[in-house]
């Protein structure tokens, strides 16, 4: 474990995060399938003390989402390929529970966590929307059982990696021995949506397991964080908002018998950083122009379950939506919804704030550095994860500016002192169920 | 394309594909699961012109197979994680398509070919042996079914991989136009397994599409062959029976209204190579040595649905099995059956040859040379899969012994010339469905 300090993880989400960031001239307008481009950042992010690079995903296109979106590697394949393209940095990568085999996914995350040396993480998503049905062929389950079917799923997963001891190959040439047989668990799960028998045919990590990523913000995802995350990805519309969902998550660890540290937050942010402030407003504002207002509109269409926004008079306050919204990213949808009401703001003022955000964290590298600090010693953050809106220009500038005053304030190290994942989040190593007291 | 020449590909099969291989001392014990091992044998091939690296698979372990295949990386992971650490060689795994998801594999696949800039094979198997299905919580298909289900999961596959025309993303910052919308193809498959929409999220690769790769040898897996797959990996019993498999498999595609030419044929043999003959046959004695007749037993039961043949007197006639074996590995199974009733051998010695064959292609690397280009120049290969008893050992003695001497006669480079996997084959590029004769 290494000391408790500020901890940051990177999106690989290749322009960025901006709906028109392909447009932007810092980088290039492939970057969401430029290998080079995409390695250069994680390299540079390890280089700079990064914890973990984080790769999302979608099961379909929209074509009123974020166009880079619509052509982008899958996190298993990219993730492994930055595995032997650096040496230190954690790897994590959204998968979908409604939409796979508990024991295909069990087999790629070990087998990315081994390949690592203990680096890998997975995301646990239920896939929020509907669209993603179409391409595997049935009925997009409702929120409820989404989360109903991850917990079991994420029981099965679990199961499976502590399928062998950490000591179970012995390998013995002399004896012809290769494993130890008391040290073979098999899982021999039969429950209501999987039945899977098991054993896992590849061994634990340096990490013992996989870090799980957690991101549902529903009372559901906080239930399925408290029992099972390592780490919990969440948004960032404030301090207090954060913090007050940080330590429902962290309440929840304790009600399923955890304690409240065993769950890291990691709010997401978007930084724009400037030597001054105007600068940084400056750049902000370029970004905002990437996109028109119809661009805008489409974009938050994705969050309710793809509405026509263009239906309603932009200059008119945000319309009623009644349930609208709720069955997909239900957080950022009540979080639009309180916005609105609360501000008496237009459609538009809401369109263009969604789709390009002015957050407290544009500004110069003291003051962005202040803000770091300010949350994570008020409980809200243990780290943050980086989502530039510009990636090429987003973490240079971070880099350049922002890093070097953590570090000065002795908040940060550039080097990751651990080797793990885990280590790097300040999680002891996961031992496995079956270990007694004298093996650990 | 590359010149008309022998071609290679590479098992990595950790210690090797004899069972007892992680006894030999020429490699590590762990090689199933040691990185650095397998990079070093995947760059070793490649600096040898090997045109592709092949990772098979299985969905399940069983104690009476092969030891180090009860901890083994899983195929794309380490498949991806290659595609950084090397540049040229072709990357090939085993997956299978009655335990898993059309849309997830044709991404994993697409992506991979992407990463490694357009190096993908994908080994469609159907799953031979029922175990796997206890792990993915169903009834295994039978033989015909699992076929039935391969022939339209191809379909699916390929159809998402023509979802974007080559040229589809233009990518315009000025215009802000990110793809031509007439370039992109929705599926649309309502099938008779498979409801899958499309499109895919991921563009098309340098080399069109991954290699098609099928191994089944039964009348539907020359059926599928024939129809989709641009390499065939086979057995080698023998030059004239191989060859007349490859003629089947020819026809097959030219039933299917292709060329013979449009797939190759790639008999997987395991040398064991030696300065003198007497080397040679005294390696292979050491590899035969490192298992007991019980182990032997136990390695030949796995390909009829896990008989346990230490029920009959080892020295009496082969057992007379009826039906047992038609359901798994059915090429192999029939072939042993014939060669017992042939040659009246025992179990014993049926026991101890299938454990460790005693091939045509244990000798000194003039020998050897002789044996592939008479296969070869026979129409019954066009190249050959590596899969050595012992990989360290016999991959070194391969490169010293035998590709000299294939150089010499002016039959193999050790330069691949091509950058593709589709190169290294003698495959054209594949244009997309939707390709018109002007745009190709």
């Amino acid at each position: 474990m290494t000391q408790r300090n500020l901890a940051f993880g990177i999106m690989l989400h290749g322009a960025g995060g901006h709906m028109h960031s392909w447009k932007h001239p810092a980088g290039p307008a492939d970057a969401s399938v430029n290998l080079d481009f995409i390695t250069g950042i994680a390299q540079k992010a390890e280089a700079n003390g990064v914890a973990f690079a984080f790769v999302a995903d979608g099961l379909y296109i929209n074509q009123q989402s974020i166009p880079h979106f619509l052509n982008r590697f899958e996190p298993i394949s990219i993730l492994s390929a930055l595995a032997t393209a650096t040496t230190k940095i954690g790897l994590a990568g959204t998968l979908s529970t409604s939409y796979s085999h508990p024991f295909t996914v069990a087999r790629q995350f070990a087998s990315l966590d081994l390949i690592s040396g203990g680096r890998a993480g997975w995301n646990v998503v239920t896939s929020p929307l509907e669209g993603s049905a179409k391409n595997y062929g049935g009925e997009h389950p409702d929120h409820g059982l989404r989360y109903e079917i991850a917990d079991e799923y994420l029981e099965v997963v679990q199961g499976l990696w502590d399928s062998w001891d950490d000591d179970a190959f012995v390998r013995d040439r002399q004896s012809g021995r290769f494993f130890d047989q008391d040290k073979l668990h098999t899982l021999d799960h039969k429950g209501k949506f999987f039945q899977v028998a098991g054993p896992l045919n590849i061994q634990r990590s340096p990490q013992g397991q996989p870090v799980i990523f957690q991101a549902g913000s529903s009372d559901s995802g906080i239930a399925l964080a408290g029992k099972y995350a390592d780490a919990v990805f969440t948004h960032s519309p404030s301090l207090e908002e954060t913090k007050a969902f940080a330590d429902s998550v962290r309440n929840s660890a304790v009600e399923h018998g955890r304690t409240a540290d065993d769950v890291k937050i990691f709010p997401g942010i978007g930084p724009i950083v400037g030597a001054t402030l105007a600068e940084a407003e400056a750049k902000y504002l370029e970004i905002r122009n990437l996109l028109t207002i119809e661009d805008a509109l489409a974009y938050l269409g994705r969050f309710f379950e793809h509405h026509d926004f263009s239906q309603y008079p932009l200059d008119a306050p945000f319309p009623e939506l009644g349930d609208l919204g709720t069955n997909s990213f239900r957080s950022t949808t009540d979080r639009i919804k309180a916005d609105a009401k609360r501000t008496g703001a237009t459609l538009r003022e809401i369109a263009l704030a969604v789709a390009t955000p002015k957050t407290q964290f544009i500004g110069t590298g003291e003051q962005i550095a202040d803000e770091l600090i300010r949350w994570f010693d008020a409980g809200a953050a243990d780290g943050f994860i980086l989502g530039f809106p510009v990636q090429a220009q987003g973490f240079d500038d971070f880099v350049q500016h922002v890093i070097p005053v953590l570090e000065a304030r002795g908040r940060y190290s550039r080097t990751l002192d651990g080797k793990t994942l885990r280590d790097h989040l300040g999680l002891p190593r996961r031992e496995s169920r079956y270990a007694t007291a004298e093996t650990v």
